[in-house]
């Protein structure tokens, strides 16, 4: 025996970044009985029943094995035919992911080369940074606090010759903001004209309130875009997204997914195509409703910029507390929302979601107005 | 506008491996007319009823968000119970991967830095050498040929300060060999002697037609195992595996597994759990018909060594020609079968896959026996 135990093995990327501070307070409400929890970022609804129909037929049809590795060809071309109706780019291209963070893990390899920096706004998705460093980046973080807008100006002055990449998320996760089309458009040109790769996130698109979805492929036709079906049909456990850009990129990405996620679960993919057919108004009129029954209650008790998009509320603590510290009391309370320095360099905020049944919603209010006092 | 197009977007590491040559046979196929397809490496059975079923409870069952980053624990202790039954090893620890494929992913990102060699059996599963080289490994190969027994001496001889891991597969793709008892614990012991990880890929391990499988964890009990439902229950496109080794190193994919696979698809977790319980010798006799079929129908025509398990056959090209020659004049008589040196940097022999239907394989074996004339 030689002294290179497995603890010798793990790599220098493993340690660059932590288990999700997520799963940390997930963990502890495991422990907690009947908590309220407003911690959750998925659907409080299951999958539509046409959806889980199409899986279930596909299932019983024998559509188990493999599929081609860019995705079945009917869900393909279905979403081709939106995407160029909806942007008319000739050189844009989509491919079926395992989930927006398939996407996620593709663009990183696909595009960023150990110490190439990639634009982070602060707050972030927590997947963001830790990719990041995943594949030897290094994530360039632009303070958006307190009001979360996009500066155009810190964006500009925070590329360098090394900058791949800009990650862009709207509406966004933790802090549902949706930027204005002068910001979006603002940053589409910048990485346009600065040859930059430009990604848009918007895993939430369907679950905008307010006007429609502003997004950088509308003035930037290299922008990558990424989606999914896991938020909009609550298909998170089923592993189905898809990326469209440019062929180039798209290609590459394809070629890493042969070795590496092979292809998304073929069942899921046909149950993706019915998807599409489904009406989700009603689905985003509940969600506008719990919103607005959200900051109706802490209207007055805490400090928050509205959010028009995805199921999140971003308040600052109160005086004098962290976040982290804010979020222990809750905890006490029996109430679950996240320390805001889970998704940012700052411990001030804490993230509500309000992907929650409108009873828990109330009780969740009913906690946060008193520990407002 | 500036210069940089898309294309000047893609990272080093994609260019460090191509497309699969298996994916330009599956292309060629889709054009040839009710081709004799030996190609494929899956399954010619549907999934298992039973195994269906679950899958379709689960689903009807609202078991289709998340499941935790480990996998569902009915899946993770039923596993636990059977590793902990069949080894005994204290320090070893189960979780839910992606297929093998999120396995191997995982293992790479977790133990593998730039400049880390990795120890490769040639000939290999084409991945092997594309995962290395895409986190900044570099592959050692070592050449198995004539009779794909392994050489203990060569690997010692291939290892340096910087051999970070070996890779090792039984039975084998795509030669279908089961290394002997004493190759395997001579390789296991060797591992264990000089602190190197040794990752045993056990995909076929219901394939294996005569004695048991033998695997090196049985004498390092810091053997990483990784194994799947994907080709003894036709879920190669249900994405889910499972992998087994020291607390440590189990931890580190965990945490990997957050930010890139996020969990295997829900569903077929518990798909998965029915999966255990079916028996599969029936399979399983049936598939080592298939291989005493092609065997007795290439006798005398081809060079091989017997295949043990998995459905695969390695044979020889006839003389004078190469891997990729004969597999061009095969595809002409409409017999789709992959050049060698897809999985290999010799283009001496092709892979015959048995995952066929009998009457397929008696087609091939025919025009097999045409070609060797």
């Amino acid at each position: 025996m030689t002294s290179k135990t497995p603890d010798s093995w793990i790599s220098d990327r493993s340690r660059l970044f932590d288990s999700s501070g997520i799963r940390k307070v997930f963990e502890l409400a495991a422990k907690l009985k009947d908590p309220v929890n407003l911690s959750i970022g998925q659907p409080d609804f299951d999958v539509p029943e046409k959806v889980k129909a199409a899986c279930i037929d596909a299932i019983q049809h024998g559509k188990n094995a493999y599929s081609l590795t860019q995705g079945i060809a009917p869900l393909r071309e279905k979403l081709q035919r939106e995407i160029d109706a909806r942007y008319g780019h000739e050189d844009r291209q989509v491919f079926i992911t395992s989930g927006t963070s398939g996407g996620l893990v593709l663009s990183m390899l696909a595009m960023v080369n150990p110490g190439d920096e990639v634009i982070v706004f602060d707050p972030y998705f927590v997947m963001y940074t830790a990719l990041v460093k995943m594949v030897g980046g290094v994530p360039v973080l632009i303070d958006t606090y307190p009001d979360f807008r996009i500066d155009i100006a810190k964006v500009e002055a925070a590329i360098t010759p090394r900058t791949k990449l800009i990650l862009f998320n709207s509406p966004a996760n933790p802090t549902g903001i949706t930027p204005t089309a002068e910001e979006t458009r603002a940053l589409a040109e910048l990485a346009n004209d600065r040859g930059i790769a430009l990604i848009s996130d918007e895993i939430y698109s369907q679950f905008v309130y307010e006007g429609q979805l502003n997004t950088p492929a509308d003035t930037n036709p290299n922008t990558i875009v990424i989606d999914g079906f896991s938020k909009s049909h609550a298909m998170t456990g089923w592993r189905v997204g898809w990326l469209h850009g440019p062929k180039a990129i798209i290609e590459t990405m394809i070629k890493i997914q042969q070795y590496s996620f092979v292809c998304a679960p073929q069942p899921a993919q046909w149950a993706g195509l019915a998807a599409m057919d489904v009406d989700m108004a009603g689905y985003r009129a509940d969600y506008q409703h719990k919103r607005d029954m959200l900051l109706e209650g802490l209207q007055g008790y805490y400090e928050f910029t509205k959010p028009g998009g995805a199921f999140y509320l971003f308040p600052k603590a109160p005086k004098g507390m962290s976040g982290a510290e804010f979020v222990t009391k809750a905890i006490e309370k029996g109430l679950l929302v996240i320390p805001g320095n889970v998704f940012s360099e700052r411990d001030t905020h804490f993230r509500i979601s309000y992907a929650a049944a409108d009873s828990t919603i109330q009780r969740g209010i009913e906690i946060l107005q008193q520990l407002a006092k």
